[in-house]
């Protein structure tokens, strides 16, 4: 249940993944749906409500020091715990995906899928993150970190479909751990005020990754998000006086890229 | 020399690094200076003045497509070109690293140092990044950028801070590249307006890994930084200017933090 308030861990074997539905949650348990499918690897989760900032408090904070989401523990391996995502992606294909299905043997490829992990990881999470927070969460209308925020978003999803181009997935030719890294922040890119029809070769991406059914099912732990795509297109659709908020929050941001002089223009 | 302006790769052997005088910079320059003193690894590396954009120029973009540096190219290994500073450290030690002097065998402490370079990746580093720009570059000043930043770094640096207390190191009880990853952020602390005096491990820590002639060597590349903490104390008491000029950003810092009511509080 996602509205239940955790106190400590419940498990006793398996991983266990403590998670919310954010971009970043979305990397743990979509690998962990994956591992689920692929080699019948079980593992439980429990909802850590952020706005409760249950990551604060001191159980959670031994096993995540950072105090963010998600955390994943091990009770296969002595309780051992792991935070930040592109560890958890690391640590998860490590141990649980012997036949590397989403990982890699050449040290190369393996490198490849490090840096695009590590492109997210600083890049594409922490300014989209920045975007959400200016164009929607702050409780001041600052335009020049709009634009700041926003633009750069652009960017980075512009290397990315610019990385994209006649290619199905970012390494090797296959589905794998660099792709999960991202996907999820792609698949809130529209309520982050980026147009996702703007980039022809990420969309595709995108739409390819969300077909998988263990990705549909890792979108749901602990439940469905209101700012995924389809979601936020849906909502655009049906709910007239959130459609209209929603045209003035984009107006407001491209006024803030006018005001700043600011263009997006292709890698 | 630190003012040539590089138009395309220079070696034919070893590793050739393009970088510039940041903390990002200083953790791929770090790493292999350690490399060449363990082991007498040689690298060559070029300056890229990241103020004339060159990290923008097609033959950069070509070898590191996010227009960042530092990148790396290993011309023993047919030219492979490594971004970001995660993946760099990871591959150089996966590669020339064979008695793990600054990596790890056990795979606990592989994760664990993962998970500090991670959290460094994409916290550390960008919000400490981010309140340099809106402390420092920025063209309007907004008190809340101001605050939310620096106190995110704040925040940041007090886990790393109780992370390192009873320990030398942050992984295994040894230096590595979980250490390598941070110390360079935490190498300009004072100028984004941080007191690294008010984090008495962390200090300890950074003086004991400053100690290193590697990491001196490394911060030296391409050019000494004017705004390491040594060289931002040693400005502060030589130019009065200057000094005047940062007790009064310290003052706008201290009022922006006020004005939202932000007050510091250990983990």
């Amino acid at each position: 249940m996602a509205n239940e308030r955790p106190t400590g861990l419940k498990a006793n074997k398996g991983i266990e993944l403590l998670t919310w539905a954010t971009p970043n949650g979305w990397k743990a348990s979509i690998m962990l749906e994956e591992l689920k499918e692929a080699y019948g690897k079980e593992y439980t989760w429990q909802p850590i409500n952020i706005g409760q900032n249950i990551q604060k408090e001191p159980w959670f904070t031994k096993l995540g020091p950072n105090g963010r989401i998600p955390v994943i523990v091990d009770h296969d391996q002595g309780g051992f715990a792991v935070q930040e995502g592109l560890a958890i992606l690391a640590y998860l294909t490590r141990h649980y995906d012997p036949d590397h299905k989403f990982s890699f043997i050449d040290p190369f490829d393996v490198s490849r899928a490090e840096q695009w992990m590590a492109w997210q990881h600083g890049g594409l999470g922490p300014m989209q993150g920045q975007a959400n927070h200016f164009n929607r969460y702050a409780k001041e209308i600052i335009p020049y970190a709009m634009q700041r925020y926003t633009g750069e978003t652009e960017r980075l999803v512009g290397i990315l479909d610019n990385q994209l181009k006649d290619k199905d997935y970012l390494v090797g030719n296959k589905y794998s751990i660099a792709d999960i890294a991202s996907f999820g922040w792609v698949n809130v890119l529209r309520a982050s005020g980026v147009d996702l029809d703007a980039f022809p070769n990420l969309k595709s991406w995108w739409e390819r990754i969300l077909a998988r059914p263990a990705v549909q099912k890792g979108l749901a732990v602990p439940s469905p998000s209101s700012i995924s795509n389809e979601a936020y297109l849906q909502r655009m659709a049906e709910d007239q006086e959130y459609a209209q908020k929603e045209r003035e929050l984009k107006q407001k941001i491209e006024e803030a890229k006018e005001q700043y002089g600011y263009k997006y223009s292709s890698p």
